[in-house]
């Protein structure tokens, strides 16, 4: 299988619009080593179909980056479905703009998509009775894509989305990972974890969340009081601790957010990463698994 | 006052995800003479003092492109207020992406508004109770906006989105256009109108809708059958012949869709509207008005 790094930040993307913290200064003057990056997308292919794992805010600008995802004929698509680990507007939004009448196969947990029927412009997508396919995605059971394609969804520690909070009980399918399977290869994506406990150990590759470096990564920074715990995101620093024993060919972060040392190439956190056996996912990137 | 063109596309941008007609074939394939463009949204300055019109789904992309829209400290934007023409999702849809808890100025009518909170993802925009400020745009009041910048409201007959369609009544509120002005300069923003007879004559800089350059645009490529007047836009054919004699220093076209052939800055259509006194709007493009 193909797999095809879209986008490899966590919600606001790399640098954040509004965000003049050392990292994003760094990354818009060029003074940085470090490389700007879109919000968390991965495109995954067995022949001429394709899934897209989340749909980012920027899925315009990433499917316009890597010409196999593009129309081969006048109105058309190769993307056969799209998978979503959780509702956050940053794995979501991008569907909004995948309309234009063109069908669509959304794959998600029955609480996903409660939570996105609560928004008025899902009627964009539901133009005509065959545009917009639900597929719902059960815990622990595999299910076939396309091709030889396969996948089991797996619950994950996480929360209900921030604009949710308010009025949505949490539910063991507000965030999952998912394991892709083509014949003996497996892809582990699970951009989002409080914790890593539940995560599969049995992968040729994993993309693991990497959205903050330590715990207490943003209140040092003075950019906020909530900790990486609070935003269920168990630290890069932690996972590459316990995570030591893991066998696994390939080991990369994503969904890494812009205050992350990670980012900055020539940094001590990159280093121990990198060191650990852990690559820092970068958009455009691509693994053959 | 000065005036950025963020993105000069009709919805779907330029090219289209999932259209492959010669415009997109071609711009993909750096064989046609023709620009790729985000969509639709204007950026309009006095001083530091920034407003955006519209707020398109690329709003991340358009603001790192744009150095002056850039924060100048960890949590911050020159971002004084966001002004909206329809609730139409390539108009709106960006919203949602400028989130992280900064305080945002939304200009809309009560129409527009009362669309947009048909969604629960406007939470994320509400994290706190000052997070998210209406600011209402009553036709034909002015009202000041920052600096010296002050906005006219007036209508313009349009559609209901899309998506509000089989909920919503249809009002004079749904689509409107912006005179911006600045002491005795006047901008006029009109990226959608189904006729032209309300459009304000006395502008200085005219942004005029560009959707489509014939009634029969779609039908004839094969692409659809509803014609520029079904879904609100007026042909830029016609609208060069009934403003010929409009005495407007600049004039230009925004809100192109793909499949218009005044992309192609080689085409015929192009001649016309240049021979005519026209620009064919572009991203990147300053004005001074």
């Amino acid at each position: 299988m193909r797999v095809r790094l879209l986008g490899t930040a966590a919600g606001g993307g790399f640098p954040q619009w509004n965000c003049g913290c050392a990292n994003c200064r760094g990354v818009r003057a060029g003074t940085l080593a470090a490389r700007a990056r879109t919000q968390d997308s991965v495109a995954v292919g067995d022949g001429g179909d394709w899934f897209l794992l989340n749909c980012s805010p920027e899925v315009r600008q990433q499917l316009e980056s890597f010409a196999p995802l593009q129309p081969r004929a006048p109105r058309d698509s190769p993307i056969r479905g799209i998978l979503l680990t959780n509702g956050d507007l940053d794995h979501c939004l991008g569907l909004f703009s995948l309309r234009e009448a063109q069908p669509l196969v959304v794959y998600t947990t029955p609480a996903v998509r409660a939570g996105l029927e609560r928004n008025a412009m899902l009627q964009t997508l539901q133009r005509s009775r065959d545009q917009l396919m639900w597929k719902t995605l059960i815990l622990d059971e595999e299910q076939p894509l396309a091709g030889e394609l396969l996948v089991t969804p797996f619950a994950l520690p996480g929360n209900v989305p921030l604009h949710l909070k308010a009025t949505v009980a949490p539910s063991l399918e507000d965030n999952i990972g998912l394991r892709i399977r083509h014949g003996e290869r497996r892809l582990i994506y699970a951009p989002g974890a409080a914790t890593i406990d539940a995560l599969p150990r049995d992968a040729d590759c994993l993309l693991l969340d990497g959205t903050f470096w330590s715990d207490d990564e943003l209140i040092r920074l003075g950019l906020g009081e909530r900790r990486a715990s609070d935003m269920a995101h168990f630290p890069v620093r932690e996972s590459i601790a316990q995570l030591k024993a893991m066998n696994t060919r390939q080991k990369l972060f994503t969904h890494i957010n812009n205050t992350n040392p990670i980012l900055v190439e020539d940094s001590p956190e990159r280093r121990a990463v990198e060191a650990a056996g852990w690559r820092v996912g970068e958009d455009h990137l691509e693994l053959t698994i």
